[in-house]
């Protein structure tokens, strides 16, 4: 038996596009896969006709994630595309200090209680960057993402602080559609051909056009960003999406 | 059943085009979908060699797409490209302060009833926008578009004003050709590749390629427009554009 | 019966390349089609590996066309490639005024007679590139090809003199190869990937590669030309490409 | 029998990456190719959907890579993608006078014994970019890289010296992961599409993830690397990495 | 029968790339043509995974090259890749003007018999540039190239002076790899998607790498110079190589 292969903070992630030919006993490898500690799995019919269907799984285990894959590969899911990534924190949300600094210049006379609050919300955040529990919506969209290494527009030639106050103001349009979208970002350098992974998961569709576009504004993307392929699904049960892929 | 994934403003719009196997069924499957209310689809034969047939669907159910989608797949038309976007209003038409100030810098002695007939003729015309009918045309045009974000021209780093001037010229060229183009733009950041999809109907092919290259000198277009690939097809009805497929 | 889909100036022009399996009555059909009025086709052995065989084919209705599409499509010929395009004129050729300006500055005494000859000739040059007949050569190459974008390099956002400048020394290139090369530059803005579609006819390949070579110093491709795939085809009879192909 | 193609420096590299179907006696055919002297070969199952299974091997001589791999091919393993280059030497480490002047500088009072130490350990270190051992780790991670050539950040046109002073600084950001991370470099310019190939080993996916990313703000990856795409697989014996491909 | 398509000067020359499925006949096909006047042919196997087998084929006459392709095609050789191009002259080698001058400038006292000596090496370099006859040696590789046309390095906006004097430096890395590699550069505007494609003929791997890394740095191709994909094969009698595929 293979070991396992652990991620050593946080958990691998992995989505997956096919072409569904006969899924015999794929909803099940499926179920069997999440129902294991620290496991998850949602699948979605894939819209337009790149692809029939879509998972997107995370584990502990890279070893456990390659297993699902080739398993549901020799059941009749062709692969036509894949993303591998890590969750991560953001190396520029607030600090301690940034939040005290913040707190002092606002004048507030109860900084070491506000402090206190603060820090345990950043924790339950950072808990959930890294070990995030899969949200139960009607739609995904997933594309993956790079920064700009160009003359003229060299992302990875600014400062720390240069990027960090560039992702405050990206930070701001995401929180406006707090409720309507919940968006996971997670990390590829190294492991597939661009750098981030971006999946959002969202009830109303107007909200995903609405939130990535009303972002192509902040500079971060608009002078930063490279973007790949964009996929949108319809996340369901793993038998409804393969029996409506018609196999 | 899966229930509906509504768009809460517009349509969903969907773009298909294949190669044909046997379409067992598929022109009455087509047929079935454009009898529900609020839903409509054209067909068309495409020109030239990348697909022999396509499709363009209007639902407020994404739902509904999807699954007329997958049920032609299963009956023999093989997806060779597609493109998921919504209708959307433009946001650089112009307001009513726009129009009150214009008719009150020609001097006009009837601001308050120019400006009511100019308000009707808006919301008709942004009614048209959100919840379009396809017309009845020989020709169908599509392509996808990007605006460029490149150092020495990205449309997102300019301001609202700069980008509503620029599209108030592009608008221009698209009149001159009222009655003999008619044109549908509808919005897929955050669902596709591309961020508009532009639709074109038109009875003579020469209508077609002048107002697309009398558009391209136009700065919107020499200087921020990217496009992507171009399908011309001719519509024709569902049975019509499978059996000249060969099938 | 489907009705035609006229174009209503000039001819619609199809490039088809393929595949062969077993073009069985393919020869046939496309003699049925040339044999109409006002409709031509020339086929060639494609030269390398990317596609086996080809076909140019010009009708004023795009409907004849896409039949004649479908039909060799389902007789075993395989669409590899292809492109969508109109017969057009120049909208940089001298006008009378430029001839008249010229023949004056020249000190010319028999202006009158002079213009009426170059009127002649224009208009013969005119009915040529929108009615075209394909020449009776040995040698076939096709190019498609659009004019640059870009911050530096921006073809649309010349003047329509500077435009017309550039290109007139592009026409003297062009009429030092007359005799060797037959040149016929076809319209694709809106139909097809690329703006134009440029078709060479030739019996000695020394005088594709000069001719292409040559012009590529000139500014107006040397700084605002992009090219796509080029295609080089042996032109013979349909049965002996055919048979050629293996099939 | 073919004769030996040999490399007169180094070593020949190959990595390929396949789809499975039915890989009779693979495992034997690799194994047999890794009991030769001065040959090696690892495999891996490929994360994500884009192969199934890859394999590098290393020989002194091309022909013995060329009839491994022709013979994996005739056993059932479709090639997806492929890598051919040599190991091959820096050309940017310091020399004897650099490490001199560095010591003389430092006022080191023992300059010739410590100097003989320092080419002791290069030359270890140089046997082993030319003649590497295959470490034992969990993970393989493989991308292709080139250096820019274009306007603005051109490394081809930058002077021996700034070149060397710029891969200094990417060398420190490389020992900082010494033991997490084993690094091979090997030279494809003129054999393969890219100039160099990247194989890093290790046990813990984050350890890839965050050196690749840190070495991305290192100015020669930042202005001048261009990078093609990352395989990511888990390094398993033979057998078990075409088990697992469902075959 | 056809009639010969002939090349008015040079040789018409054909790479071909291809998947083997089962070349019945294949190898005695190309001995055919080999064995007419004037013709030529070399087979490889491809290292990598592209392709399994490669043809090098020069003719005087295209139809001759393209029956061949046609013939073995239908063979059971499927083609991955192809280059069409003519062997041809450079335009940039010294002139009697610039030898004579060179002579008188070293205060040569023998200017004439030194010039018909260089006149005779000349016309023997030249008839090899145009006539060659492909050497016997262990590997081949093959890439097409074409010279930058964007803001900044254009090199058709350069005078032919600048050109030369480029192209000189370019020559003198040539001449450096004299007998350790055989070189054919030959021309493709027009005819192919690329301007140029280049030859190499070695024994050893190292000398490939080693050539098209030190011209790397070149001005001609640090800031002209596009590549395309780069093809490696070892030369090989064609049943070696058919038989070696697997077939």
């Amino acid at each position: 038996m293979a070991e396992a292969v652990e991620v050593s903070e946080g958990r691998g992630v992995m989505h997956l596009f096919w072409r569904v030919r006969s899924p015999e006993g794929a909803a099940e490898a499926i179920a069997r896969f999440a129902s294991a500690d620290d496991q998850q799995a949602v699948t979605f019919s894939v819209l337009g006709g790149r692809a029939d269907a879509g998972l997107m799984a995370l584990s502990p285990d890279l070893d456990a994630l390659d297993r699902l894959a080739k398993d549901l590969h020799g059941r009749g899911l062709d692969p036509v595309s894949s993303f591998i990534s890590l969750t991560e924190l953001s190396e520029y949300t607030a600090t301690e200090d940034d939040e005290r600094a913040r707190l002092v210049a606002e004048g507030d006379d109860d900084v070491d209680s506000k402090l206190a609050a603060w820090n345990a919300r950043i924790a339950g955040y950072r808990q959930n960057r890294l070990y995030p529990t899969l949200p139960d919506k009607r739609l995904i969209a997933f594309y993956p993402m790079s920064k700009t290494r160009e003359p003229g527009a060299n992302w990875y030639s600014l400062s720390f602080e240069e990027r960090k106050a560039l992702m405050l103001g990206h930070g701001r349009v995401g929180r406006k559609y707090a409720g309507r979208i919940i968006q996971l970002i997670t990390g590829a350098t190294g492991l597939d051909d661009w750098e981030w992974g971006v999946t959002l998961f969202a009830d109303d569709p107007v909200a995903i056009k609405d939130i990535v576009y009303e972002m192509r504004f902040d500079p971060v993307s608009a002078e930063y960003g490279v973007f790949g392929p964009f996929w949108t699904g319809l996340l369901l049960p793993p038998d409804e999406v393969f029996s409506r892929a018609g196999a």
